[in-house]
């Protein structure tokens, strides 16, 4: 498979350089994982010298290194702009080693200075109490991906690529993660990657054999099996196999000048064909190259020891993490680990001050060229705020309240079209094939759905650069738009609300990652991750209970609350004001849920700004009082305001005299207190709205027990009563739909009606005229298979 | 690639029978969709027979249609026991369709006859509010899959397959569905498959191009790029395409010939290898065989309006849904409709009261052969209690409480092992990579994990038939053991705590599935899905921040109470219990969280047993009192456990006087009140255990916030203080870990000072003591890169 005539040929002196360079990124990667001291081995290793916790990853390390040093001469002799994105993210130590002998992680972590008391703290920080993680983390200069939860690397590094046409992302795809599924499907993103706008990615699987305790299925297939697979998938495979260091250096590097020259060609081709198509008055697009990718197969652990205690370790599943354990206690096993140590020969290696070898030094590239040191691993560097239009231009025009409507995401749609036009390159909507189902169609006035694939006639706005992406992975949208952001872009990513939760736990750790980036002083902010979750479960009546779960909310906010913002607007003109807002924000994860539907719109486009900013408050013409209230209805999200201002007007009718307040709530963690989250509202303000002991009754977006939990060290919340979905639905209308989950209109009046005591006999009559009304809105939809319209056509009344 | 040569020819005869079954089962999806009346076509379509909404997709349903058609004659031909997994399972109407044909659908639902009345019924029930989904559901006879969220056709199908050696499973996957993650990583699923005692799986990609509105990956690659993806899957993929009917029928009618010829000469030579090898003393494994797939390649929407209103519709995403829009109102289109419908040729296919004509009826199976009536689709039928070795024998013995310490899933291992023995052909223990890991590698005693790929010298317990199955993909051991579930087998999903979020959306579905079978009668109760979460948030030091989220919990108590159920078993014995108990149990999804490294034991078998029936209990010999306490400390998992009590033992020495109660909990939701949960305990007892009055110290596994949510209706809720993971880690030590997140012993005693008023100044000194011990068992960590061995060497002292 490989190519037998290289563009160029390596030297046996470069050959000797990568090899010494590697075997200098070996060296300190065993020695993080065992030393506490003695880093230079200038004495026979005595027990002390070695750490009691024995933490780390030995089995990837080489491999790693192997690449590493690899890409180092390619990217000097080339001048390429390079991305090292580490799928096996849990080889920390090699990433960890190559930014130290690069200097960057001199550079930025002064304290491990490039000496041998630097290398004593880089080896005793490592997987210790105070130090750093085991894995590449934020920590670690150059990285933009942690790769403790496996199947992202590839996601990560398209993401990374898109938009940045100079950049070369390498991406390491351990064996172990390609058995996962966003992995597998990540292969696919060849299909979504301009070759003339964006940059390329080099995909390197590495078959090292094994798992945890497994061999690794596609190591496990016969190679014309797995070129065929690699073929599937869109990519020219290159394979290079050994266990031999000299031989793999030598096919190595012949292969990253084959693949090197073929990516330059394919970008090229593309380049020019636009240039020319340009000149012409048309571009000619170019059919879909096969990008190169590599297979390396090498041992697992390869050069650490080969026997431990009688028991093969190189090249088997027990090289996973630490090959020697009991360094400390057993002296055979210390030696071992001193002769595997000097085998990497440091003193070819280092100087008598523990410097790298100035001919060493001489391979890694300088500045910015250093994958430890790109810019775009710490992407809020080469951040750009977003030209934003004015979103007031977009308001909806309001005349009285609660009585025309409009669809929120499609106005949205508008207002994101104008920020795809002034953000040519920064800026990318997500969407699994939901976008115009999501009612943001307008954004295809101006731009189409990324597509490198072939097209058809009928074919709905595909072009290869455009700034919509869509894809049927909740996981791709989730990993690119990651990727994107992490290298200094901006984007929304819109979902049906149901379908978010297939990428928690991705959410997870990218929550884990701005969290720690918090306090890395040489790390810059980046944007926001924007979800706008709409198809919500109240209007997913029609396909029913699957497409039914709001929980995203209450997943999001055991995140860290520095981290996590979640807005409910309920109308067009809020949702507006809420994204611009979430737009322009820095290292956020936004959650924004709203519905897609025409539905009524309530404050004018200042009101919207001053509510949305407040984040909650009295909508005082929806009460009727503006003093004490005898109860409050609270709510959150669109369907809930719908059902909650139908309540207030039966309430206004049939009891004239109930003081009633109205609370719309935007920000949901202004339900919080103060000192649980940055937005939430002090007990003072919050007794003021919701009183200190009247009925509250709450229509909540999602499950009942989110609003409980925010809000249970509130004064009042022994009198709160909060109606939301519970886990009832199917096929049916938009209105049984919330009569099933009892947060209708008529069944509010009834919790209204069941906790004010001062209501006398009226009560009993109004409770069995609410009940006769479900009743009967139930009879009309089984019997005409619609809502009843003098129910869905309500507005609020002129009075 | 189709084999010109089948084995059987199907005669014109038999194509055209098909061809009648295919056209009733599309009549009666169009009318599913659109008719309220007027079933049979008697007399023109006026408005009022047509539905007000248009709910249901009709892209997808003439494909599964035609599968389904061309595969109840294979079915009888070759008496096959055969079921069909629907990945488009949007394409509601056409699986209902099937078995109202197959006559199941009126056996289960007798309103829905055989009849014209029944027709009326089934065309208006469809959809409709009061009626059933518009997608395949859990109402849908035959069905073990919603496919409402896409991506798990392949996986529940494998899952389905296995242990069943004489079922072969159709798998039909949706170009759209192929996009995903889960199903691109399923495909590997046949190295997973053992030929010998394991059933087959069938995989259909149906490429009818388009998902809502873009088209699909797979659809718009070059032939020869999907096929070699399907070889590198490892699979012979076999081409079906075409928009003529007589020419796709001949086409699918000679493959499915073919593959079914290949699947049965596969198995015939597994099977015939094993049994000659066992008459020789030794099986000789047949290589991994290449298992025959099929492309079908159809146009979307096939059958249907070729242009609506100008616009072209069949073969376009434009047919994903309803392809006429305005039946009720515009007479154009219902004319069209009309014409539809009657293309075809209703009364061909149905007599004069409404029944399929007998020449067609002719081409089901009958009985258990139906599809829709296959056993198997409806495990519970199937359901073989498990042989259960009696767990008391696992017992750990117990001396003093807090004393001895063993390995909880340690121990549980054995009694995993002895479950394996018993059920060699109905239990399969699933992990992603991580049962050895795990501490349950007393399985392997018995058994080995599930590989039919190549193996070599030094890997560990491999075998095509083990029942333990590893692969790095949480969503392949979520998907087959719900495939495996769902067609009446057990089975245990243990994984690292915090990457169980990664199926937290396979979850939501699994849990409706559950919910919803609970009211159909016809359903018989399936075995729970058990989880046994290790390796969780408190032991992650070692891989430190990413892999540490407590968050599943939260996740899945969002689930009706019905369904859910969440252990965290303090100890082995604990566990033990907990798990005999979930493994005996129906339609569950239990959660049990428990620890892996070696733990202090608490509890004699005979008292864990009372402890884990009664959920949650005062451990007496850890207090200091037996009547009313001045505080109560309470806990929920093993290290809080530990935590507390050795807490309980510091306020003993220093303050001898205070009246300490220790609660540890077992069953989670016995905190909520029994109105909210079926475990839920009663006011009266929960105030009783926890007072009305006094401060309680809640140590808790997870955050938090999830103890609030569950207690916030509580007598003493404001004086609840609760302790737990507060989203604080990083690669560290174990006790570090619970001080970052104040959980630790000394800063429970500070708690305890905080909250307790009657303790002078005695306070302020213990404070300050505590204080300094934290101080000095971080300096320790920090010196020694280990815990303090007087801190973590901590058992409960003799006195």
């Amino acid at each position: 498979m490989l190519d037998p005539t290289p563009a160029r040929t390596c030297t046996r002196a470069d050959l000797d350089l990568i090899d010494g360079y590697w075997r200098a990124a070996n060296y300190l990667s065993v020695g993080q994982i065992y030393l506490l001291d003695n880093p230079l081995l200038r004495e026979p290793l005595r027990a002390e010298h070695v750490k009691r916790r024995l933490l780390g990853h030995w089995g990837t390390t080489p491999g790693l290194n192997l690449l590493y040093a690899h890409m180092n001469r390619v990217i000097k002799e080339r001048d390429l702009n390079a991305l090292y994105v580490t799928g096996p993210g849990h080889g920390g130590p090699g990433l960890v080693a190559n930014a130290y002998l690069e200097r960057t992680y001199s550079e930025v972590y002064p304290a491990v200075s490039r000496d041998e008391e630097g290398m004593r703290a880089l080896f005793r920080q490592f997987s210790f109490p105070g130090g750093i993680p085991s894995h590449v983390a934020p920590e670690t200069p150059g990285s933009i991906h942690e790769g403790g939860e496996l199947g992202y690397a590839l996601v990560h590094a398209y993401g990374a690529a898109f938009d940045n046409p100079d950049l070369l992302v390498l991406c390491v795809v351990g064996d172990g993660e390609a058995e996962t599924g966003p992995l597998a499907a990540s292969w696919h993103s060849n299909k979504f990657l301009n070759p003339v706008t964006d940059g390329a990615v080099l995909p390197v699987l590495h078959l090292n054999g094994y798992k945890i305790a497994n061999p690794a299925v596609l190591a496990r297939i016969p190679q014309d099996e797995l070129a065929a697979l690699m073929r599937g998938y869109g990519y020219a495979p290159h394979f290079v196999t050994g266990d031999d260091p000299a031989d793999v250096h030598r096919q190595l590097a012949a292969t990253l000048d084959v693949v090197l020259d073929k990516i330059a060609a394919i970008q090229d081709d593309a380049r020019r064909a636009r240039t020319d198509g340009a000149s012409r008055g048309a571009a000619t697009p170019t059919p879909r190259a096969a990008w190169p990718m590599i297979v390396l197969r090498t041992p697992k652990g390869w050069t650490g020891p080969k026997q431990v205690d009688g028991v093969q370790i190189e090249g088997t599943w027990r090289a996973h993490q630490v090959p020697l354990t009991a360094t400390r206690t057993d002296i055979g096993h210390r030696e071992q680990l001193e002769r595997w140590m000097r085998s990497y020969r440091p003193e070819e290696l280092f100087d008598a001050t523990g410097q790298l070898v100035p001919q060493l030094q001489a391979l890694a590239p300088a500045g910015n060229r250093r994958m430890s040191a790109n810019p775009h691993a710490n992407g809020g560097r080469l951040l750009r705020d977003l030209v934003m239009p004015d979103f007031r231009d977009y308001a909806v025009p309001i005349d009285r309240p609660a009585t025309g409507s409009s669809s929120a995401t499609g106005v949205l749609g508008g207002f994101l079209r104008d920020v795809i036009i002034r953000n040519p390159d920064r800026f990318r909507l997500m969407g699994p094939d939901e976008t115009a189902s999501n009612r943001l169609s307008a954004v295809f006035d101006t731009t189409d759905r990324a597509w490198d694939a072939a097209t058809l006639p009928g074919d709905d706005h595909l072009a290869p650069d455009g700034r919509v992406m869509e894809v049927l992975s909740e996981h791709l949208c989730q990993g690119w738009l990651e990727g994107y952001l992490l290298t200094g872009r901006h984007g929304v990513f819109n979902c049906y609300e149901a379908f978010i939760h297939i990428v928690d736990s991705m959410v997870n750790q990218h929550a884990k990652w701005l969290k720690t980036t918090r306090s890395i002083p040489w790390r810059a902010p980046i944007a926001s991750l924007n979800y706008l979750l709409t198809s919500h479960v109240w209007r997913q009546d029609n396909n029913g209970f699957s497409h039914q779960d709001p929980g995203f909310i209450d997943h999001v906010i055991n995140k860290k609350a520095e981290i996590v913002r979640v807005y409910l607007p309920p109308d067009s003109n809020t949702l507006l004001s809420v994204a611009d807002h979430c737009l322009r924000s820095r290292d956020y994860i936004n959650v924004i849920v709203a519905g897609k539907q025409p539905a009524l719109t309530y404050l004018t486009m200042d009101e919207a700004i001053d509510h949305c900013t407040r984040g909650l408050g009295v909508w005082p013409w929806a009460g009727t009082t503006d003093g004490e209230p005898d109860v409050v209805l609270a709510c959150a999200g669109d369907i809930p305001t719908l059902e909650t201002l139908a309540a207030a007007d039966l309430l206004r009718s049939c009891l004239p005299d109930l003081k009633v307040r109205v609370i719309n709530v935007v920000d949901l963690m202004r339900l919080q207190p103060e000192t649980e989250h940055p937005h939430g509202l002090p007990d003072r303000e919050f007794d003021a709205l919701f009183t200190s002991d009247k009925p509250v009754i709450f229509a909540f977006h999602g499950y009942p027990a989110l609003v409980h939990r925010l809000t249970y060290r509130r004064t009042n919340h022994p009198n709160l009563h909060v109606r939301g979905y519970k886990e009832e639905g199917t096929t049916t209308t938009p209105f049984d739909m919330v009569m099933l989950n009892d947060l209708d209109r008529f069944h509010l009046v009834i919790d209204v009606i069941d906790r004010v005591p001062s209501l006398g006999s009226r009560a009993a009559v109004l409770r069995q005229r609410m009940a006769e009304r479900r009743l009967a809105a139930r009879a009309h939809t089984r019997q005409h298979g619609e809502d009843d319209p003098a129910i869905t056509g309500w507005t609020w009344p002129a009075r």
